[in-house]
C-alpha cells in the first residue's frame, strides 16, 4: 500500500472510523497520485474505489493505479453507498467542507442507516502542509515558470498602451510554452487606480504609460501550483508610491526573517502588520499575510492573526503583505517561501536578482 | 425592485419562505446583476444583504447597486445569522447543491433555533434557463469570439509540429485580444488518440502530422459563456474516420432539426443517441447530448435521457453528440442553440460557413 494512505488509513482507525468518502480534488489526488476531477474515492482498509463517469473513466483506467476503477451510470451516491455495504463498513468517514448538503443527504439516505456518516475536517489537509522532495520539486518548476512569465510581464508593460486582458493572455500563452499546464488562478493584472482592489478582476483597460501595474499569477505544473505577485513601475511614480512601495517590502523582509519551525504562525503575520501600522498603513493592510501552497492555491496553512498553530519544516506559504489606498493604488508584494529545519529558503528569490 | 428579484421573492413567499441565502456565485450573479465571487447574498423583502471581505468590498461598493453591502471582519454565518434574526425571518431557504455540510452546520448553529432553515434546489437555476435580449446578447458575443477562435486554431494545427498545450496559449492569448475576459474552462486540445478521452486533460505533446485535432473551447464575455467543439482534420484521415465524423455531424444535424418549443427534452437526446447506434457505434457515445450555457458553462436544462422536462423558447444549450473509440480517436461535435418561437437558431451556426 502507498505511504500516504497507509499514514491515512491508520489515523482512521485512531479516529473510529473504518472508512472514507473523499469529495475534495485535491484530497483524492494526494491520495492517488493522479489528477482528478469530478469524482469520488471511497477509502478503506480491504479495498479502495475510485468512483468517476464516462467522461473519465478511460484516462484513469491508463493512469490511476493501486485503486479499483468503478465506472458508475447511475447516482454515484447509490454506487458508493452499495460499496460501503458490500465492505461492511459501519463508520464513514466524509469531508464536511466538500460535500454539499444535497448531496449528503442522498449519500445518507443510500446508506439506509446501515452505515454511520461522520463529518471530517482538514484530516488529509494536514497531511499535505508538508511537502515531500518529489512535490517541491514540481512546486520550484511552477515558480520557475511564473518567476519567467513575471519577468516576461515587466517587459511587455514597461511602455503602456497595452491592454490588462491582453497582459492576461500573453501571460497564458507564456506559461504553456515554456512547461507549464495551465495558470493556477484568473491572472490579475491591475493598473493604476486597479490595483487598490486586493482581488482586482482583470479588464479590457489600456494600461496608461507611467502608472503602477500589479500582476498576480501562478502556474500549474502536473497539480502544483504557484502564486507571485509584483507591482512595477517606472522612474516617474510618486514619492507617496516608493514610501508605501518600500514599507511593504520591508515589511515582507521582517516577516520572512523569522520564519522558521516552532514559530507561532500568528507572529509571522504579526510581524509585517505591525510594521505596517507602526509606519502609520495600518488600516491599509485587511487580508491575511499568506496561505499554504500546493495542489491548491490556497490551502493550509492559514498565515493569519487567528492562527494558533506553529511553523513546521516543509510547509510551502506565500508571504503577501500589501497597502491598498482606495482609489490612487495598491501594493502587494508576494513571494513563496519553504520552511527548513533552520530557517526559510524563499522559492521565489530568484524574481529579486 | 428589479425584476428578477420581484419574481424571486413571490416565489419564495409561495414556497412559505421568508428569506433565502444564496452561495451560488452565479445566482448570485444573476440577481445582483454584478459578478459576485466568494460571496453570500441574503434575499428578503423587506432588505436584501451582500456578504463579502475585504478582498471583493471595494469592488463591490463600486459596481453593486440595489443591495446593502456587509463588509464582514470575523465569521460569515454569524454575520448572515444576526441579520436573519434582526430582520425576523423564520424560514430561511438555503441552497442544498452550494452549501457544504461544514458550513451548513454552522450557520445552523448561530441561527439559534430561532430561524428554520430549508433545503432549495433549481429555484434560481430554473429562471435562468430563459435568456433574456441582454444575456442572449453576450452569449452570442462570446460565441462569436469562440468561432474566431476555432478558426484560428485550425490554422495554427493545420501542419501539426505545435504542441497541444501551446495551442491552447495562443487560444487564451487570441481570446482576450478578441474581446474576451478569460477562457470558460480549461481549454482542451486533443490530438490523435487523445481525441478518444471526452474530457481530456490538455498536455505537452506535439500534434504529428495528419492526425486530427480535436478542440473544445469556450469564452467567457462579460460572466456569460459560449461553449464549442470542432475536430480538425487533413485529407489523409482514415476511412473510418471519415465514416465516424459524418456519422456525427448527421446525428448532430438531425436532433437540431426537431429542436422547438414543447418538446421532450430527451427525444432531442435520443434522437441522436439512436442515429448514431443505428450505424453501429451505439456503445461509443456515453455522455449526454448536451447543457445549458448561460451564466455558467453547465447549467439547466440538461439535455439527457433522464430528462422529464420540455423544450421552452429562450433556452440555450449545447449539442454535441460523440463517437470515441478508445485507442483509436474520438469526434464530438459541439454547437450552441437557442430555442426560438418556432424551432431553433444555431448560435454558432458561422463556424459551418
Amino acid at each position: 500500500m502507498d505511504l500516504r494512505l497507509k499514514n491515512i488509513c491508520a489515523i482512521l482507525r485512531k479516529a473510529g472510523l473504518d472508512g472514507l468518502i473523499l469529495s475534495c480534488p485535491e484530497n483524492i489526488t494526494y491520495l492517488s497520485r493522479y489528477r482528478s476531477r469530478d469524482s469520488y474515492l471511497l477509502i478503506s482498509k480491504e479495498q479502495s474505489i475510485y468512483f468517476t463517469d464516462s467522461r473519465y473513466a478511460g484516462e484513469a483506467k491508463k493512469n490511476l493505479k493501486g485503486f479499483f476503477i468503478d465506472e458508475i451510470n447511475g447516482p454515484v451516491f447509490g454506487a458508493i453507498a452499495q460499496a460501503a455495504l458490500r465492505l461492511g463498513l459501519r463508520n464513514l468517514g466524509f469531508e464536511q467542507r466538500y460535500l454539499a448538503f444535497g448531496p449528503y443527504k442522498k449519500l445518507k439516505e443510500s446508506l439506509k442507516k446501515k452505515v454511520k456518516l461522520l463529518p471530517i475536517y482538514g484530516l488529509i489537509e494536514e497531511y499535505r502542509q508538508i511537502k515531500s522532495s518529489g512535490e517541491l520539486e514540481k512546486i520550484r518548476k511552477a515558480a520557475r515558470i511564473t518567476i519567467e512569465a513575471l519577468r516576461f510581464a515587466r517587459r511587455l508593460t514597461k511602455a503602456g498602451g497595452i491592454r490588462e486582458a491582453e497582459v492576461a493572455g500573453e501571460l497564458e500563452r507564456f506559461i504553456r510554452y515554456n512547461g507549464g499546464y495551465t495558470s493556477a488562478f484568473d491572472i490579475i493584472v491591475a493598473s493604476g487606480a486597479n490595483s487598490s482592489f486586493p482581488h482586482y478582476l482583470t479588464s479590457h483597460k489600456k494600461i496608461l504609460d507611467g502608472e503602477p501595474v500589479l500582476i498576480d499569477v501562478g502556474v500549474d505544473y502536473d497539480g502544483y501550483k504557484s502564486d507571485l505577485t509584483r507591482v512595477f513601475f517606472s522612474d516617474r511614480i510618486s514619492s507617496t508610491f516608493r514610501k508605501v512601495y518600500s514599507i511593504v517590502r520591508k515589511a515582507q523582509d521582517r516577516a520572512i526573517k523569522a520564519i522558521k519551525p516552532g514559530v507561532f504562525i500568528n507572529k509571522i503575520d504579526a510581524i509585517a502588520r505591525q510594521y505596517i501600522a507602526s509606519e502609520g498603513y495600518g488600516g491599509f493592510f485587511n487580508h491575511s499575510l499568506g496561505h499554504g501552497i500546493g495542489l491548491a492555491v490556497h490551502e493550509e496553512p492559514c498565515i493569519a492573526q487567528n492562527s494558533e498553530n506553529r511553523l513546521k519544516a516543509g510547509m510551502v506559504f506565500s508571504v503577501e503583505p500589501a497597502i491598498y489606498l482606495p482609489g490612487k493604488f495598491g501594493v502587494r508584494i508576494e513571494d513563496m517561501v519553504l520552511v527548513t529545519k533552520k530557517g526559510c529558503e524563499v522559492i521565489s528569490g530568484a524574481l529579486n536578482q
